[in-house]
């Protein structure tokens, strides 16, 4: 893989390794498939042991790609086909038996634009928890759900990943959704595509810097991370212009400061952040409350 | 005291004893006293004992209420004796040592600008625990201070106790401080008032329902409320209202579901909530940091 | 009519003259009928003449009343048969032709829950205009709609009704839609009804103070006005209380500054005018938009 | 001037000038010059004739640059010395007399983070001709401002230039600020400098769309801007660096749609325009009302 190419995406991970290898066909210790689900284009990504582990940077797992071209078109019923695309692929890696309970964690800073895809999705995500305990008789046949925005380091002085444990520690539940703005590689994929996966949440780029890890292993129940690519590394973007303009290799920390702390985001960024992120909020409701319908979302929430 | 009137405020706890047997002159168990601070009215009730508790119908401990009005007026200078006057009486009920470290709580729904007073204090009180960890060079001498909003329970599916219990449990805290809007008796006193107790939040009126108990016995470390009154539940209202009118006593359950759910509240609520807000979180910020001024608060937040 | 007692709801005006004058049976100058739409209950109070306008201490003109409890319920379709009702009472009153344009203004304060009917109610309604005249080719179905919030006078310096005049004659819409959270008399109507009206904004009681008159006469087009109601005066409740428990008749302003600058509110008021609002925006859009439905609104909106 | 390197600040207009005639010292029909005010450095580059318009693609004016590199590092005194800079380099330029009243416009997408500067910047500006006419006893020294956010094509359907014109019209100022978010060409420069000008906003590359012209001859009152870089045009950063790597020279607009909507901003963008608006808005205040300082607009403002 390209040194200093960031990218949160195990998608682009494998187009990277497929450029740096252009005469090798078979990826070592990845399986990879490209599907139809719903009408939209879905890749299947996985990475099954130390040495896929090491081609593509990130932890042995499973990463599903929707590509969600139809949504930005505002085609008929895209958004109905999104929130079923986004169900089906993330329910087995849920592996969810009834009376489990979620904790949905929305990671990120709301006050920036592009890093509120969490934040935002935690807003449309239906908390039942309390319902459930507390009016059975109405709420009896939906999961128990708890939400939380974890905020931000510089407001709290509490790591995302310290509140996730502790809240883990005191409601035990049996999984936990993360979900989180990511960065790719590319420009095309900005806002278009929704990454599932069963790894936890893995300290990398992102948007903010408020990614230590979220998995298994720290939390000691299963992390399933749900992310949108809302920027590109600024870097990252002018390393691959120059290598496309057939002007030589450049890395992205040979421009100085300028790879450190930039990121390049769309202009019309917030309506596109708030598109999707209430796309995932919808589907994680219909995918954690069996029978729930868009409808059913629509009238309750507001 | 009278039953079925509401109220947060101890000083009016012991002012309804007072109008309920006017002929008695000591009330047992409770030691009052009524001082100036910076130009303000103090007033301090001690509940000693058992007996005490009965009368006021408030835990044991310590009641501190400061009077505000000259800020309302936005007399010169009030805002930086406010600071000083809350910053002189929280500062005993506090206790801290070198090195002690604090949770900071804001109760509250931000949605409802009543209930606003915990969120909006929140935001104007400064999080350094990172900053002490990460770059003692710099903030050695800053008190370690984490901050959160607890969100609402139907948003989040987690009662704020159990938020504030599970962040106690991981972070350890020295001191908790729990900032909440309150229901007071008479409306004079909306908006103009900040009582600080060593007793913690006991299950009560409050704007909103969220006020499961947040104390000592609950969460084993010391909790010290500051709550600020904003509204005057509707029954009560009414109640007082019949009864200084000459018409007679009437309970505010008489009112059906009148006195249920409705609140009374100034229409300016929003700049009073804001203002005053503001004042609370500034006299933390000077009370948990040693030889931090308001100038210096004013720089470091925006 | 009772003195002093506030309402901006004409269907309660006709309550209070029915009680004052319990033995007479036709309001003179008034045309009432009740009628169900869509299985709400529906009040059409017509004031025919300036006798009618005196009984009522109203302007002449049309006041139709949606009773929304059903929503509240939130019972099987009842979102669609409100925007439904509203469409249809709203329509014969708007009197619109093919191409006539359309400003929609958004009155109170966003920053008081029970006063930000107007803005949330206007970040639900779509604006068109820009769209209708740029790209015809597909949005030429569209009718142009702007959409204003008009602020707040303490955070502009300009009063609500000089804003829309400004607009007005910059834009020379055919109709104004203004959208206000409205007092009642009593709390039982309280974010469960919708008063729409063709007589525009009269200068009144309302949550804030900033009613000045918008109307055919003030702007030189017809002002429609769509209200809810979301506070009651807190004077005015004393002194219905009063009176229903048979003790006695009493003025609102005998309680001194109680009524002057104090509203009763539902706890829940922030659910509440999320609700409302959002159904008012949705019926504004589906009324002004020939052949939009829900679906469409949900979609073109995040 | 390079062809498509975007930039809205003169100062960088005049750099890149220089650039491409190193050898030529003169600009023809420009004037400049570098001070210090208050220990900022400030630059004032003067285009006197249609020849210095050419030159540097800006209407003929004065544009004064003021580099905050101080605020940024949080110095002592920064922020008040700050103001005082900024009100030195307004104050000719906006040429008030007694009595003279002034519009503030806040422009850009409150939504979007890096556009939010005028939003932000007129929530900290006082509002204050009601209270000049209404309370002239109390605020008889006070100047006559209005302040509005003008708000987002797409969610008002009316262009910013549209919504001043007609508050212009109604109101009539004698002079108008307006307040928004510059594209410039260097990362170094973002949220790092103001610049202050006599020419009203052109139309430009800015952060949004919303930039049509806003200036003497389509208001007919004198507009000064008052602009903060927040971004950089993803293109021209890319021209740029390819140069500055010496591997020759590329338009933006090579690059497809890149240059197209995309921007670079920093990941901190939140803070700093935060810090940054704060400081206009009270620039602005304490350079509309004579002899108000800092702490009275604290004291105003929460």
């Amino acid at each position: 893989m390209h040194p200093n190419i960031r990218t949160d995406l195990a998608v682009e991970a494998k187009e990277l390794w497929a450029e740096s290898a252009p005469e090798t066909t078979a990826l070592p210790g990845v399986k990879a498939e490209d599907i139809k689900c719903r009408g939209y284009d879905v890749t299947r990504v996985q990475i099954l042991n130390r040495e896929g582990e090491r081609a593509l940077n990130k932890p042995q797992g499973t990463y599903v790609t929707v590509e969600l071209d139809a949504l930005i078109r505002r085609e008929e019923d895209a958004f109905s086909r999104g929130v079923e695309a986004i169900r089906e692929q993330l329910l087995p890696l849920l592996g969810l038996v009834k009376n489990d309970s979620v904790l949905v964690v929305g990671l990120g800073n709301r006050a920036i634009t592009p890093d509120a895809i969490g934040p935002v999705t935690a807003k449309h995500t239906l908390a039942t928890r309390h319902l459930v305990e507390q009016v059975p008789e109405h709420f009896g046949n939906f999961r128990r759900v708890t939400v939380v925005q974890t905020g931000v380091l510089g407001t709290t002085g509490m790591e995302s990943a310290e509140v996730v444990r502790a809240l883990a520690s005191q409601f035990r539940p049996d999984r936990i959704i993360a979900v989180d703005a990511l960065a790719s590689r590319k420009l095309s994929r900005i806002c278009r595509t929704v990454q599932i996966s069963d790894t936890g949440i893995a300290p990398g780029s992102g948007v903010g810097n408020h990614r230590a890890e979220l998995s298994r292993e720290t939390l000691g129940v299963p992390v399933i991370a749900v992310g949108v690519p809302t920027v590109v590394d600024a870097g990252t973007l002018a390393a691959d212009l120059l290598e496309e303009s057939g002007r030589g290799q450049i890395a992205p920390n040979d421009f100085g400061d300028f790879g450190g702390g930039m990121i390049v985001t769309p202009k019309e960024i917030d309506t596109q952040v708030a598109d999707i992120s209430k796309l995932v909020g919808y589907a994680l409701n219909c995918t954690l409350h069996e029978g729930l319908t868009v409808e059913d979302v629509d009238m309750l929430t507001s």
